[in-house]
């Protein structure tokens, strides 16, 4: 059955993450939703790149089904668009291999976190940026940032609890800019665990305001321990932005998610 | 009394518009519940430059208001946004004359609307900008808006049964800029009729379909008839940016409002 590789752009404010639950609205819940009615009451699955968590944006996650219907590809957006609520959008669709996986064959991740820099919060950007008024030194924040570039253990950037063995990633960039009153963390790694975009971001704001110095950062990297590291960032500044597909295994697969 | 001058930023998406009405939340309503509150029930009332339609945005709309309480102008902001809704946000507090009257000292309005040049919508700005993915030519658009710049009588642009005799505008500029996938269309001038803005931005947006040429604005305007003119382009594109105080009587007053 032929497989369809779709880009997809949502809202995470009004969702209760990507992965289906029985608390409330979800991300995939939506598009299993719309594509089974497409294919007449057939129940259609959707297998996404990873998850994102409740209130956390995606601009280009990365979805595949199957399906047999003879729908042409540049099509399937607005197929797709037509029936989806307008806080999920489908921004790109082309045929795949049959064994091409969205989640088994990633090989980079890019995450953004913005911030709004503002005295007080631009009232237009209350779901899309975390609001984040005190004094933070920018440089400093940068050159912490260059301590996570590279292959480490993150054990000390990701949640207690995770049952993932293998927790070491590699990070190609960290970069932030700054666009109008707001500052745009950018984050590309092979793999990201559960959080870590949050914690590292928490992390770097607190080297910011002067909690920490960039030097802490080795330090916490080398602790393996969550509670050595910094605050979780709330969800409502992180986007999922951009998936990457190479060779099977180059990437780390989202292991935080129990399927 | 002290008269004290406010910036205000809010977010339309959530209200009936800016005037209280029996039908709804609006800014003005919850703007007047919060003073009221602090003023510990004695009925506080606000003047703004001028309403707002629903769905429609302000960056930079100001009111006044009244008070004999001794907060210190710069510690209004924080006490107005610790009790206004997170859609409404004060940004900027200043004691002002007790003459200073914030519509009827106006000399000069900035508006922007935002349009949403993606293939498809981008999910995050379905509240902040109009979707209009079709072939348009900036151009052509452009010069278009040249023929508004000026002093002209816009009664082809503005609702047909209103009841404004002077229908007499003086446009400072009217440019647009592509700024990533949007395009914004920035207008200054003295005052605006009711729904001049959206209609002047609907018969841009069909010159650069095609539908009318640059060439077709001065006749528009000449035919003094609300349909010379084109289509009144939706609300959620449209922000309030910026109001002007001058010299009294230099500016148009917000004359659509039935108070």
């Amino acid at each position: 059955m032929p497989r369809f590789k779709c880009i997809i752009s949502y809202d995470g404010a009004g969702f209760f993450g990507y992965q289906v639950q029985a608390r409330g609205r979800t991300v995939q819940g939506e598009l299993e939703r719309v594509l089974t009615e497409i294919h007449k009451g057939k129940r259609t699955r959707v297998t996404a790149s990873g998850r994102t968590d409740a209130r956390v944006h995606a601009v280009g996650q990365v979805i595949h089904f199957d399906t047999d219907y003879s729908i042409p590809a540049e099509r399937w957006p607005v197929v797709l668009n037509q029936k989806l609520p307008d806080d999920i959008v489908v921004m790109n669709v082309e045929e795949a291999d049959p064994d091409f996986h969205a989640r088994f064959q990633t090989s980079g991740k890019e995450y953004r976190y913005v911030i709004d820099r503002g005295e007080f919060p631009t009232p237009f950007r209350r779901h899309y940026a975390v609001h984040h008024p005190v004094t933070i030194d920018l440089a400093l924040m940068r050159e912490a940032a260059r301590h996570f570039v590279g292959e480490h253990d993150f054990t000390s950037f990701s949640v207690a609890k995770s049952a993932v063995v293998d927790r070491v990633r590699t990070i190609e960039y960290f970069d932030i800019i700054e666009q109008g009153s707001e500052w745009i963390f950018i984050v590309k790694g092979n793999g990201f665990l559960y959080n870590m975009v949050r914690i590292m971001v928490g992390t770097l704001l607190e080297v910011g305001s002067g909690k920490y110095t960039p030097a802490d950062i080795p330090e916490m990297l080398k602790a393996k321990n969550r509670s050595a590291a910094g605050k979780t960032a709330p969800p409502h500044g992180l986007y999922l932005w951009k998936v990457e597909y190479g060779e099977r295994g180059k990437g780390k697969v989202s292991e935080e998610i129990v399927e």
